[in-house]
């Protein structure tokens, strides 16, 4: 039996102090409803919050947008796997559906980022790294993704303007996206003139904290071919986790979860990284999405830096990545962006992308990395 | 394909700051592995963390535990729903191995609650409520409570005794728990005399708050059957929302979702009341475990302070219920509960409860509820 999507929604993404949580989980939950064809809100079995609860003043979140949303007294939950929660949601809603324990289950992505300010937010993210050993003696995550830049500079020789590409890529591709936080092109001097935050990453090697929202609805076989005239089928999920610590991790290059994650979903959707037409992937930060461009498979390790500078992963190139202009140009609603990059996914193989649409676009992948990749979560869409 | 429980474990709840959360997560792991007939970690796909991760330091628990217990690189995320998180996972491990996706899973509910100050995370805790109407204004759980306790007497002539009883029988059985915070038995002029929380309840009407974990590892049928010669079965599931305000719940002396949710869970089964022989309840408050006795279906509505007062909830009643002591002589560790009181269903269906055993019982069930209520989940499960 297979699980695909019905319907897809997503909010504006930025400075929401306008909305509540709950309303901006409504936001998507309203679009996706309307997206798939007949379907009410009656129809919905379960609903699924991806959401790191604890940046908001309301706590516990599955029962205020179950209610706000009117799903009350459907069966609900939270997921979380800190930047990759939304993913995580994903994930439980598939296997929800294919145990035969619901039909259709709403997932939606939600998070406020905003309500505490940028410092508290900094070190209560830290915690997301491991405490005892590294948070509470000053580590961030622009800090722990430093390291890895400096160390894919040493060990590969990639230079500090392929890493500035990422930003550039990202933020043309935003500018054609009515949802992202940030709908302005930039230039490399831009990139390279901005402040440093943890050397050798500056501001805009860094995505943004954002409110926002998304929401995808999943569906059984029977389900989704009722409920759309263009189903999109999960293929292949992967999910694997790895050392808290970067102490303990064997080298600074890679994120070892994501390699297992995406061999996982490979194997179980039967494609290679080759077949992959359009990727979401999880730039955090710039040096983040070459990493991902190796650790996918996308090109050679150690030649990610050279996959951008070539344009391979623009439209056009050998795997267009992060169309829609990532974490980067989109803002980085932590349980929110997993469920983003499924809606694009969906609007890419659907053909509905619009101006930045990858033409034929049949087998789309999405990478979802929490923390320092103590969690990546690899979801394979197919049309 | 049925899902069964292979091994449990649980750890020493109460006053844990001799260890971190992942030490104590790793407690019950091991007590669970070897509990477990020549199960190794390496046979176990994926981990399954019922917590509020927001009363620690460390969050975004999964990571730290996944990598401490050794179960790096497979698959590990994290559910939460309030104070049900535990059985939230439990109900997430069910769809997994049903849905096929993986055949053996850890369940590890954990959670430290003694972190933060007890005025800390009784704020903390009121978020759960609806924090834009209600907690902004100071309401906390014992205040929801009282509410429920009042209106309960108000309707039915409950009596404040009635209602200390189940103290008294929770304490009772706690007294027999080695694993129990409080094992020490009390009388009703201690309850009566004991300070007042919010009218009518007293200390102790509340349950504790704890740190602590416990663990089950279930799998599918045929490594049920492969990895313990006592397998215990889920027969039935129900998991049910309600709303976040009780301004908006239609009256104050039940809790909607329990309702819905052993609907589900004894359809399901295709069991009723009367055959639920052991049953282990969210005692969080003395009034709520008098409302699970009727949400359940164990004794007409507005007859649970009778039922008690008939000791029907002891060993020898019509279905006893907490008999390991229940939230109030455990004490609650909010993410660890539902988890916990499956580890003592599986005891009593396997006849390994010692002094505590009910005898013969081969049907018991779990009530966890999140909040006010909510979600509730309520499994069913029989040897």
């Amino acid at each position: 039996m297979k699980v695909g999507i019905v319907g897809i929604g997503h909010g504006k993404f930025g400075n929401r102090s306008d909305a509540t949580v709950q309303e901006l989980a409504f936001e998507p939950f309203k679009l996706a409803i309307d997206d798939a064809k007949n379907l009410r809100r009656e129809n919905i079995d379960a609903l699924v919050v991806g959401s790191v609860p604890e940046y908001h003043m309301q706590r516990s979140l599955p029962g205020v947008v179950a209610e706000y949303v009117g799903m009350n007294p459907k069966s609900t939950w939270l997921t979380e796997a800190a930047c990759a929660s939304g993913s995580a949601a994903i994930r439980t809603a598939y296997m929800a559906i294919k145990s035969g324990m619901h039909d259709i289950v709403a997932v939606i992505g939600v998070q406020k980022m905003r309500e505490l300010s940028t410092a508290e937010i900094l070190a209560l993210m830290g915690r997301v790294g491991d405490v005892q050993w590294e948070s509470i003696f000053g580590t961030t995550f622009p800090g722990y993704y430093a390291l890895y830049a400096n160390r894919h500079m040493f060990e590969f020789g990639t230079t500090r303007e392929q890493i500035g590409l990422v930003a550039l890529k990202n933020h043309y591709y935003g500018s054609m996206n009515p949802n992202a936080f940030f709908q302005k092109e930039i230039t490399m001097e831009k990139v390279l003139r901005s402040d440093d935050v943890a050397y050798p990453l500056k501001v805009f090697d860094c995505c943004a904290n954002a409110d926002g929202a998304a929401c995808i609805i999943m569906a059984n076989e029977t389900n989704t071919k009722k409920y759309t005239d263009t189903p999109i089928w999960f293929e292949g999920l992967g999910s694997a986790s790895a050392e808290m610590s970067v102490l303990r991790r064997p080298n600074l290059v890679e994120i070892p979860s994501a390699i297992e994650a995406a061999k996982q979903a490979y194997k179980q959707a039967k494609v290679k990284p080759s077949d992959i037409q359009v990727a979401e992937v999880h730039d955090c930060f710039t040096i983040a999405e070459i990493m991902a461009y190796e650790n996918l498979g996308f090109c050679p390790k150690g030649k990610g830096g050279k996959f951008i500078e070539e344009k391979q992963s623009y439209i056009g190139g050998k795997t267009p990545v992060n169309v829609d202009g990532g974490l980067k140009a989109k803002g980085h609603p932590v349980g929110a962006t997993g469920v983003s990059m499924a809606t694009e996914i969906v609007k890419q193989l659907r053909g509905d992308a619009g101006k930045r649409q990858v033409s034929g676009a049949e087998i789309g992948l999405t990478h979802n990395v929490g923390g320092i990749g103590q969690y990546t979560f690899v979801h394979i869409l197919k049309r």
